[in-house]
């Protein structure tokens, strides 16, 4: 019986989203995400538990269907399809664990939103963890590609959390730098000691600022091919005149045949196909994150305010997610 | 694009189980379960939410294809599969969300599972909630279906919980007495509420004992045609000499050709629909709650030595699920 011909579809969807959460926890998503054999010794020293306890862990994988072991005691191989899985499993741990908070005290979330909010916030790992799970084929690949078409030489990313956008992306073009500007001191000393590991740091600067302050000071922004913001705009969007004069100062700034690129979130998709995530993303950010997702109308009519032309959308793989482009 | 076919199954089965869940916790699931009209008023009241909080997320299942409402500001309407939906839901929460404690603290509970099991407990509630989705389509209707295949007078249920399964069997079988016996008071009280709102108490005993008591006194098992343990003998089976005592004691009281049954879940099943769940089942098991499920050959002989006859077993539509039958 194939998978989606299956009836317990959900359970098997559940089980490897808990197995795969449980990895994380345990250190050994890396080993899972090279789709390399490994031996047991390296999954023990990597969790840091009793060899008894990781074999234990690692029996239930292949019991599982999500690593191979050809001979008992041989070496460990994620199965060839890893990665699509874990992408299933981001929406998941986005829907079930990222937001468990507001979930939880969806009640208290709906009676007293601002004393909800300072109590009960959600746990920033599990949301970033999530989130990439859920990017790795629900949004990245079709906005590198967005990104890229253009050769762009100097790209900077708004919100770039810890750089994983921009790295992968000065790994394709060699010849190009990037601006990773972040609120998050956090972040942005991650994403240089990111850049560092994956040797593009001579190529990224990064800047520890809010994206508001570019209306005020565009100067990360001067000289850009491509300013990009990837689900961090919507939260300045309730405040127009800020959303305005960022949006004016990008396109001001940008270099000859410049493009501004937003990926985010538009609300109550009808689609078949994205109509019960899209529901689920919108309710989740009004009620518990004071966020109400503007329509693509919205987007475009903002974005021909402050000047841009030519300004287009695309739904991106993730139900609900679309692409905005703009040229300045 | 039909559910099966979209490649976006676990976004759908992800939002549709979060936005059950917090039906859930506003106290909305009796007034979804009865597929009938209902009003926002209605769900405001049962809420005791403010009417625009209500009114979201009431347009959030809309949006999400979970509820119907032909006219703005009309009732709502429940979807007909619903009652699916929700079963599909259900393992998803189990997994996610009732063992979230053995997910976030996996390592510990590799390294020092007293320590771990003493310190991170899961919630009751969420664990009871989220086996009963599981088992509206799960396990239930088989058991159900193998219990009153032999029309039995009397039906005793080890470890019945709140009793919602005798309670669901003394409706059907109108001319049956059962006795409920569970450890926990505060699910004995809940049976006995139950059995009075449901018009049956008069035909069902709640017992507060621990099953291994059946072994020293028999006396709640006595003259019955069908004992039935569910999800509770695994406990018992570390010591095998109480397990036997127990079962001992059953077959020598059932009433002349009485039977016992057993749904349990066997470990780590290989066939493809079970496996992935299987694993995750067995794994939290033995990692988190210090069982080591018996597989099927396990149960067959320990049945047998307590002197019944005819033993079977079934498998239930629950991955890795099992229903034993054994003639007394």
């Amino acid at each position: 019986m194939n998978r989606t011909d299956s009836a317990e579809t959900a359970a098997d969807l559940a089980a490897e989203a808990a197995l795969l959460e449980i990895a994380e926890e345990l250190g050994l998503s890396d080993l899972l995400d090279r789709a390399e054999p490994f031996t047991l010794r390296q999954a023990t020293d990597l969790a840091a538990v009793p060899a008894p306890g990781a074999a234990a862990y690692l029996g239930a994988l292949v019991s599982a269907g999500l690593v191979e072991q050809a001979a008992q005691d041989g070496p460990y191989t994620p199965v060839a399809d890893l990665a699509d899985r874990r992408y299933r499993a981001g929406y998941l741990s986005w829907a079930l664990n990222a937001n468990r908070p507001y979930i939880d005290h969806a009640a208290l979330f709906l009676r007293d939103p601002e004393t909800a909010g300072e109590k009960y916030a959600r746990d920033g790992r599990k949301v970033a963890v999530s989130s990439r799970w859920i990017g790795s084929r629900g949004f990245y690949p079709g906005v590198i590609q967005e990104i890229t078409s253009g050769a762009p030489r100097r790209v900077v990313d708004l919100g770039a959390g810890a750089g994983g956008l921009l790295i992968r992306l000065l790994r394709d073009l060699p010849d190009s730098t990037g601006l990773a500007l972040d609120l998050s001191a956090a972040a942005c000393d991650e994403a240089l000691r990111a850049a560092r590991r994956a040797g593009v740091a001579d190529r990224l600067d990064v800047v520890h600022r809010s994206i508001e302050s570019i209306a005020e000071d565009p100067a990360p922004v001067r000289g850009a091919d491509v300013v990009h913001a990837g689900f961090v705009l919507h939260d300045v969007v309730a405040r127009p005149d800020v959303l305005d004069a960022v949006l004016r100062a990008c396109r001001e700034s940008l270099a000859e045949g410049g493009r501004m690129i937003v990926t985010d979130a538009v609300p109550y998709v009808p689609d078949p196909r994205e109509r019960a995530f899209s529901a689920l993303f919108s309710y989740l950010h009004a009620s518990s994150m004071e966020v109400n997702l503007p329509p693509t109308e919205v987007w475009h009519e903002a974005f021909r305010r402050a000047g841009f032309t030519d300004v287009s959308s695309t739904p991106l793989r993730m139900p609900g997610s679309r692409v905005f482009q703009a040229a300045g």
